[in-house]
């Protein structure tokens, strides 16, 4: 069936397609839900209400550009995609809980910043849970490399471009949340920092193939 | 029109690609929605509160698993699928009004499972609704299969893989609505040990056209 | 570009693939969204308290099921269209508006329905939210009809089967509105029943061409 | 690759399809959570409970509009690309990170605008927030531009229109947030006005390609 060949790589195997339908739809709803988290408080003039709230849209955008990066790494790894199996659908749905999952730490966070004494679990917690993300992303990619599920990569190319984040992204998350031990307000500051540079300085390439036929 | 044959076949009939689009959005929403039924409550420490919260959790992985077993199941369908009709996208409705329903039985469990009491009433309705789920993906696949919707099977391959999941996953879901009159805690474990088996032990294959293709 | 021809029409024009997208999002959001109406409330045993419960239910089967048919309305004629154009994604907006609207009268209804004297307002606002997504219904297809947005009918086939249900659901719908001034709960009973009409006498129909094709 | 060239441009690059569906998700899902800042409060009888919530009402419906009418725009743009890139994937996670915002002032506007003292900030809020929404949308619009993202105009055909929007667009939103300060309840229906100009007036154009093969 030569012509099958013509098609877009993705949409030939094992539910790849709802796949990335399942995935674009929860990592679209949770990062739509965080803004429930977002809440102002009494005492105050509603202008100090609104200034207070800081906490609250600090977590919002860093719980947001989170699920934005996971996003786009989740993107940029179908898009190379050439099929999928039954075990990368798994690893795909224990991400997609966790990304679902989100929500609550940020609320807890959103609730806490400026309230001494919780404020440090909450923060640990958020941590632990948007390493968690990171970490099953990472998974995701290492298994689809180990399996080959990649489209082969062309000439002068190397195979893919995951590995390069692991290191800094890694390494932040693990500081960060050693710091929120002691200082949680920096804590969520690295963490904005983490985001913005997964989002700002991921290489995305085009799928070789689209590129070559463009 | 033979230049039709080599299209995706789910695409070519009466609201397939439309019914996938609804099951995939409810089914990512349901299970999304699912944190809104997370929260912490004095009295303790934050700590405390965290970790007091665990029926939270584990109501929520439950019902995301058990979402994500019936979407994994409902994907396995929907690609074997050679057309649809009008009987099944109602089914299909029924489905979905159940899967969008879960969220209320979670949080019935999330709130009351160490509440000696009200606890086997919550439970008993939560097992009742992740049945009715599963049974309605078997009357799903039961109905394809009857009126002849899906795709003939290749040589040496059987029809379908549903039934062979039907003694397990309802035997276990019946034993554990019954323990849950008695032993709560015990049926919302067995509930997650169904979920976990429904996601590992199902057998996910290409679509035959699909890997003969490939 | 006559290879065009061989691709599906709807995809062919003016936005109309993502108004089926964003259309599909909001029926599957909204009827989701749904469940967050369903409360149980003190006093009573658990058990008396989810039995009591039962408006929020009926509540929600009645508006999932008034989504769910009002889906099936739009997906038989977004598969009939041959192209759409600026006006009818504005109906269309319209439309939406109304039904991602619906959860509010429905948490009223949910919440009052065995309380004397407010039900009549709610129950009434709930008709008459009902009534305006069918009328918009109506109305997105006599504005494609009128202007032949849809495909030509083959031979032997009639145009749009739309008017059908025309006179049984908006009588349906006026009596309901009228018995729910005195009977909100018969009120609820005959959106119940309408909805299951719309539903289950609904005459879905293959798209010609794609009829012809199998 | 000659085939290629027949299938819809859009498809062919870095992301662009799933840049239309977590798009579409965001775009329907902040829509639809809109409903949630609808409430009714005591005192007064039912009927003048849901009457008093008209701001409620006004608020879902300006910002329901606003964001179709982002929508309309976004697929305007969309159907015109001819490929992505990564800064245009980032931009427009950054509207999308606004879009979901805009339910949390919406509910403050709900629930203020007949309270005064704190109308002023909150809708000065809203509006700052609907203006950022439509300069992102500019500021994709004239990125899309400036890199040539677009399939090239035919002949006799202007490039792009969404400039003829910007003046009076940006010129109402500016003049709004002025009166906000003063006269809370006129800013607010100056929204409204906008949001309906931007849906009834925008010239939505069939894509020159398809335009000339229908």
């Amino acid at each position: 069936m030569p012509s099958d060949d013509d098609r877009p790589r993705a949409r030939r195997w094992l539910g790849t397609g709802r796949m990335e339908a399942l995935s674009d739809g929860v990592f679209a709803f949770a990062a739509t839900l965080l803004v429930l988290d977002i809440a102002i408080h009494p005492p105050g003039t509603a202008l100090e209400q609104v200034l207070n709230a800081w906490p609250s849209y600090l977590a919002y955008v860093v719980s947001f550009l989170t699920i934005g990066a996971g996003w786009l790494a989740h993107t940029a790894l179908t898009d190379r995609l050439a099929r999928s199996d039954a075990l990368l659908l798994r690893i795909n749905l224990l991400l997609l809980l966790v990304v679902a999952f989100l929500p609550f730490p940020t609320k807890l966070v959103a609730e806490s910043l400026h309230h001494v004494g919780s404020e440090r679990v909450f923060v640990t917690m958020y941590g632990v849970t948007l390493l968690t993300i990171r970490l099953l992303g990472f998974a995701l990619d290492a298994y689809a490399r180990h399996e080959q599920l990649y489209s082969p990569p062309e000439e002068g190319e190397e195979q893919a471009d995951e590995p390069r984040e692991f290191v800094p992204v890694l390494g932040g998350y693990a500081i960060a949340i050693l710091i929120g031990l002691v200082v949680p307000e920096l804590a969520v500051a690295i963490y904005f920092a983490v985001a913005l540079y997964m989002i700002l300085f991921r290489e995305l390439r085009p799928h070789p193939r689209r590129r070559q036929a463009a």
